[in-house]
């Protein structure tokens, strides 16, 4: 039985509006995120604005903890990476979104090994900036990775809400990823509400069917390009992979459309 | 000299929210997307509540397109991905974010190839719906993917700008990984012999003529069932993907076995 390692704690630094700090929640929520904390929340806390921007996320706001400095945020934190839209000049690990969510589900997974029966087991955290401004090279250099997105070079800055609901979406998939018991789809899936897939020979007896009705219906007007149309017919309804109901479906559009119109 | 395939339409289906279109703007503009379409916006268009909200993409909501139906949204586009908090009972491929934007770029890429010189290369799309309901199933099949995130089921509902970013975040890492001198990606698959494929509305406008034909023919016993076998049947062949030379082809034999037997 394998136990998912925590999920990382989302911290905001000096977050300016509550809208952005309850759409941050709902994003946590989306991606099963639960922890948040506040460094300083400009408008204090709690804040009103937040609410309906939380949606189904509101208990994420209800539990969110207050700090007054970084540190005090991070006192059970042991990884922490650092969102910016740019990267900086500081000596620290820069990372992109992808190789970031999964370097902190190394992390945690080493620290779940770790600490199995300990009473609180040390945490990962993402961090985020004030939405004018971003972090400050003090708070960034707090961090073990630097985490910038390759976006669009013209505007690369993104709404507070984004970056979590990134970083968050990013963590998500990583975990998924990794998660031998329940894969993300390998592959996208025809969803066949109606069963299995046609035979070959069912497939086959349709096209003759079709065939002989256009035969009878002078469908084919180049006799030397009969059979080449044919095959492109049959090649067309092939590459749907039609189930059996379909088949049955396309017989009874055939008789259909071969009544006489009234 | 490696071209990037032309990045995905976005196409809001009957946005709410003049706050939402100017996020989703943002995030396009984010990722490096640049072509919005809006199929009936609720509160009209231009709405000077989405300028804010589109930061630095307020240049996308001034050159965003407004539709009066989907199909005339989609009257270029060849291949869509339509976004959904969760699956349907519809016979239409699923795929999760990441598998859906390969599809998109193999499909961008095959655009490419196959329409150097044209005047007007066939686009793929995204296609998100309302902020409340999210897209009926009528909509959902005339993609070729319906896209489901593997979110938290407590909360899956996503916020339309972070669906938007989502996918458009998922494209751009993508591109980003097959910008490489070694592709990630096998080479396109010869499957379109035929040339361009259909657009959207091309299959739609095939579709009414085919269920036209069928409604004349007494074909739907059931009159209950009408709308749920008419999915199933564009289901069944959008799944093809028909070029624009076997639509072609399809509308003659609609029209050779009307044709009174003789």
């Amino acid at each position: 039985m394998v136990t998912l390692p925590a999920a990382p704690i989302v911290i905001l630094a000096r977050p300016q509006m509550g809208e952005n700090i309850g759409a941050a929640a709902r994003a946590m929520m989306n991606c099963g995120l639960a922890d948040l904390r506040l460094v300083s929340p400009r408008d204090g806390w709690p804040n009103p604005l937040a609410v309906p921007m939380a949606a189904g996320g509101r208990k994420i706001l209800e539990n969110a903890v207050v700090f007054k400095s970084l540190a005090a945020a991070t006192h059970d934190v042991s990884f922490m990476i650092a969102a910016s839209a740019r990267r900086r000049d500081l000596p620290i690990k820069n990372a992109d979104p992808r190789v970031a969510a999964t370097l902190l589900l190394a992390h945690a997974r080493d620290m779940s090994a770790i600490n199995t029966g300990a009473e609180t087991s040390p945490r990962t955290a993402l961090l985020f900036g004030p939405e004018a401004s971003g972090l400050n090279n003090d708070e960034v250099v707090l961090a073990d990775i630097l985490v910038t997105a390759p976006l669009n070079p013209a505007y690369p800055s993104l709404n507070l809400a984004q970056a979590v609901f990134l970083m968050a979406w990013e963590w998500r998939m990583a975990t998924h990823l990794g998660d031998t018991t329940e894969p993300v789809l390998p592959a996208p899936q025809p969803n066949m509400p109606d069963g299995q897939p046609a035979s070959i020979q069912e497939r086959d007896f349709f096209f003759q069917r079709l065939e002989t009705a256009l035969d009878d219906s002078d469908f084919f007007t180049a006799p030397d390009m009969v059979a080449s149309v044919k095959r492109n017919i049959r090649a067309l309804f092939s590459r749907a992979m039609p189930s059996v109901q379909e088949i049955r479906t396309l017989h009874g559009i055939i008789q259909a459309l071969k009544r006489q119109r009234k």
